[in-house]
């Protein structure tokens, strides 16, 4: 099977949880990791990452490794994502490699009994290729230091230097080869924080830039490595709108995964990239988009931006400071250009089906039609778009129902949630999507 | 001669039409082939793409390759463009690859007398640099067995892969190495919506993401290896401006060619890179830049975003939500900033030729004016704008001019609609201009 | 010591200021180079680049040759910059890369007493990796006939073209191989304009495009080879404004430093990517942020793009179009998001010094807040934020002050201008941050 395929169990992570593994001065140094691995259903992330690294104190990393041993292997079992503990790891520096790699051992030491439970590492901090197969080797001496399988331990990796970014472009090539087993390779996840030191970039009020680029160029090499691309932590963990904008933009950059610090991001992110339970439609109002209230099966604007009036002749439409004078086809066009639908589960696995039967029938291509009537400033008007589908445009709306069949799979501690969410009949329909 | 000069017989192509080969169901199955052939004009395209991929039922496909034979052998010899057949290809699929090639050798075996107006094929669903060389090799097998040149068919390939944007790193490398024949590599065309689905990416609405790094990497790949970059098909074929909005971002990066799904997308794309017939002022009202009215040599915005307003001491100029007290240079500068011209066809032949001028008499950089009289809320202001020419600027500017050569050179067809368009005069001197 | 680690005495770059080398016609044809060598302070750049190249005459380029070596020789010493002439070269002409090394030769010839003072070439119009491989290895050449130490010439290029974006990924892979030197790589410099040619890019108004993804891929290209990017020229040399701006997006891409066509560029690009003397606060007034203007540590807002009213059950917030009733907290939050902190130097090194305490300390992570009074349409709100500072945070926001740091050790001509912008205080707290 080529690498592009994705090789792991999970097609597709929604979230990457990190939890520090040992914290002084408590009773119960463990009490953090003991909590995230009691975690369930959309609280409960697809790779749950005991974070032996920066959450943790430089000082309490020893001991942490134990605890990750320890909590694992007694809650690893009942845990229903995977876990990957992230160890310490530096291009530039022998010593937290050597480091990196005790903790590993430790970690995955049989004796420990946590290892059946352990799906791999997050090796943060590397460089170019050559680095990331010195990590690679270290996975290998583990092991057959302890009698698992070579290739086995999944290995994810933390882009955050331009060493590494470029790394990225080599994997297709380097995977495979006779001395290496990159072939474990799963996440490519991106670090921003320290990316942005690494790249020496300087915004004035000290936030992160938005680094569009190397948010592509990491979902670019996942798809051409057949790897899961994923984003890097949103700091400020009360903007919810914030951090929902973000997985907006990353999902349309094939970037699904997203870190998360809290369990309240694990649930908004377990959701993010899964359609709407209800479909609903959108109006550009100057910069922003704004949803449109449903009165009735009529679309209502309620903002200012937009004013709509009727004339003699026609209608007056008022964008912004621009003042347009229309007919009946005049204003319909207008609109349509300005509204677009957000179709919901239940819709998109419609359109599926109707596309599938279209496709049994012999024909390539159908059209798909969106109405809606819309009322803005009292004054109401009909619109319709249709889109042509054939096959490229079933397969590319094909991406969230996968995700979701993936998810269903492998998340059965959130099938009560889904089926609360979209109800059964179009969960059950949305696993048939496709078979 | 390096590869970085485009080698081919066009240094440019504007339009990418694609036509299906075969349908089921209708008296002459080849119908819209002959409709495609017979294309003459701004309606014909710089390259004509018999589809026998997407845009052709698979069952149908065997008979869409006797019937572009049939109709480019009847036709072709008249067909103002280039002529390149899209065949089958996936990179994980070798039955689809041997299909590929027993449609190349259907389509240019010298008994159905085609192959002496078949320029290339296009080879979809490329994966990496070895998988190009697989269909390569094809070519060449092609070209022996029917005794041409090796080479001499011209392979282009539809970029829809995140592996196939990492080939694209490597063809400088490649092309020319003994063993391959990839010197025939001609276009560079992106698949947005097969690239969507490879690398995963959603959009709440299922539209597609604007995927600038892809049409980033494919330019500059492209001006790195001396090949041509295409941009994908437009789907909405009633929104003309969309499409006109597309084909300047795409301008702007390098991008000149776009697919075209119909005779009127091929004339807008067509004449989408040439310089306008008129130049004309423009202004930035909010979001958007609106064209400034010609009245009299002045020119008059009629918008309400932007505002002007003569007091005892100066002026009051409001854009959107702002307010600005200014002294007459003040206005001068705000408005110098908000305009910006757009030369025509003529204009620009003007300046070429005033700038070969001061080179002749030995100056290397001169300023060239731009000045007009704006009228905002019945107020007139003069501006007046400087621009240091030197031959940087001069061979950046060439690219319009040497795009409208290679289309004059090539394309005879169109040299009424032409001289239409720009005056025989303007015409002339534009074909003089670098000479 | 690796290669990512930046190993030429400057660790930044702000300024890159050309001066053309010898003019036709004027008594002393080295004028302006002697006036470029006379700069001090804040108007001397941190590279001085003598331009042997596009800014004289082609004619003019052997004196020009002779003029650098005589003018380094007398005034050279006493340059408080680096100094990098330019030379010729093409990666397709071969006749213009011999001159090049000829005009090195010159330049660097121990008799004309200029060598000393010479810290590198500036080499343009580079292609593939192979192509910067024949420049390095005339530096070589030089090197040897005048008995300097192999790779003491440092190197920079201008990535002017696809085939030199491509080279600027192999570096890591090229920089240390026993048959080159390129370990002399100093500075990756963008060259807008004629990279627009070689992209074959075209924009309505024959302005440059924002070629915003070159600019990434040379920070990162920079980033991965330890080596300095440097942005290209700034063609409007009146739009201060614009420059400024053209700098704050490239800090956000981590390329720090930028060409400078006039000294009174130089002052604003050595200025540019240090901290402000004052801290202000932004608030987000639609398209544009708006400095607030501090009124006795109130911030006000005088705009008339965001209105707020004091109601009886709370406030209205208008933001352009829209109006929002809200609660205290809903409008402190509404507020918050549209508001944001510059800091100052002082900020800057004060939040250095309590995370560096805390750290002593053993506590890892500590909050930030920033906190303000607002003022708009007469009404008060206060706002406050909170930020998590942890190691990474603190990593990257020491950019800033490693640049001052750099820019403090390489350039005592610029104490008294920087004491005198900071306070002694903040300066020399400012050089004990980190250490």
């Amino acid at each position: 099977m080529g690498i592009d395929k994705r090789t792991h169990d999970r097609e597709f992570v929604r979230t990457f949880f990190t939890t520090p593994t040992a914290e002084k001065g408590v009773e119960d140094s463990a009490k953090k990791l003991r909590g995230g691995i009691g975690l369930r259903g959309m609280q409960a992330p697809d790779v749950w990452v005991p974070d032996n690294e920066d959450a943790t104190a430089p000082s309490m990393r020893g001991e942490g490794a134990e605890n990750i041993a320890k909590v694992v292997a007694e809650g690893g079992a009942d845990f229903p994502g995977e876990i990957h503990p992230r160890v310490v790891w530096h291009r530039d520096d022998p010593e937290t490699r050597y480091e990196g790699f005790e903790q590993m051992l430790t970690i995955a030491d049989p004796e420990r009994g946590a290892i059946d439970h352990i799906d791999g590492f997050v090796i943060p901090e590397v460089g170019d290729i050559d680095d990331w197969k010195k990590a690679d080797e270290f996975f290998t001496l583990v092991e057959t230091e302890y009698g698992l399988a070579e290739g086995s331990l999944a290995m994810s990796v933390i882009v955050e230097s331009g060493a590494a970014e470029q790394a990225m472009t080599k994997l297709r090539d380097e995977m495979g080869k006779p001395t290496n087993n990159l072939q474990r390779l799963f996440m490519l996840v991106i670090g921003e924080v320290d990316y942005t030191k690494d790249m020496r970039a300087i915004t004035p009020t000290g936030s992160l830039p938005s680094w569009d680029e190397i948010r592509h160029n990491t979902s670019s090499a996942a798809s051409a490595a057949g790897l899961i691309s994923v984003d890097g932590p949103y700091d400020d963990i009360r903007d919810i709108e914030g951090y929902h904008e973000r997985m907006t933009d990353n999902q349309s950059k094939g970037l699904l995964g997203i870190w998360s610090l809290t369990p309240t991001q694990v649930v908004e992110a377990n959701k993010g990239p899964l359609p709407p339970e209800d479909g609903y439609w959108l109006i550009e109002a100057g910069d922003r988009e704004v949803k449109l209230e449903d009165d009735d099966g009529v679309q209502v604007y309620r903002g200012d931006r937009i004013g709509l009036e009727e004339t003699d002749d026609g209608y007056v439409l008022t964008v912004g400071g621009d003042r347009l004078e229309l007919d009946d086809d005049g204003v319909r066009e207008e609109l349509l250009d300005l509204v677009s639908y957000v179709p919901s589960m239940g819709d998109i696995v419609d359109s599926m089906e109707e596309f599938e039967a279209a496709k049994e029938a012999g024909r390539g291509a159908i059209a798909m039609t969106q109405a809606a009537t819309l009322r803005i400033d009292g004054v109401e008007v009909d619109v319709e778009r249709d889109r042509m589908w054939d096959e490229a445009t079933y397969q590319a709306l094909m991406v969230p129902i996968s995700l979701f069949q993936d998810v269903y799979e492998n998340r059965p501690d959130q099938h009560e949630e889904l089926a609360a969410m979209y109800s059964e009949d179009v969960v059950e329909r949305a696993m048939d999507v496709g078979n």
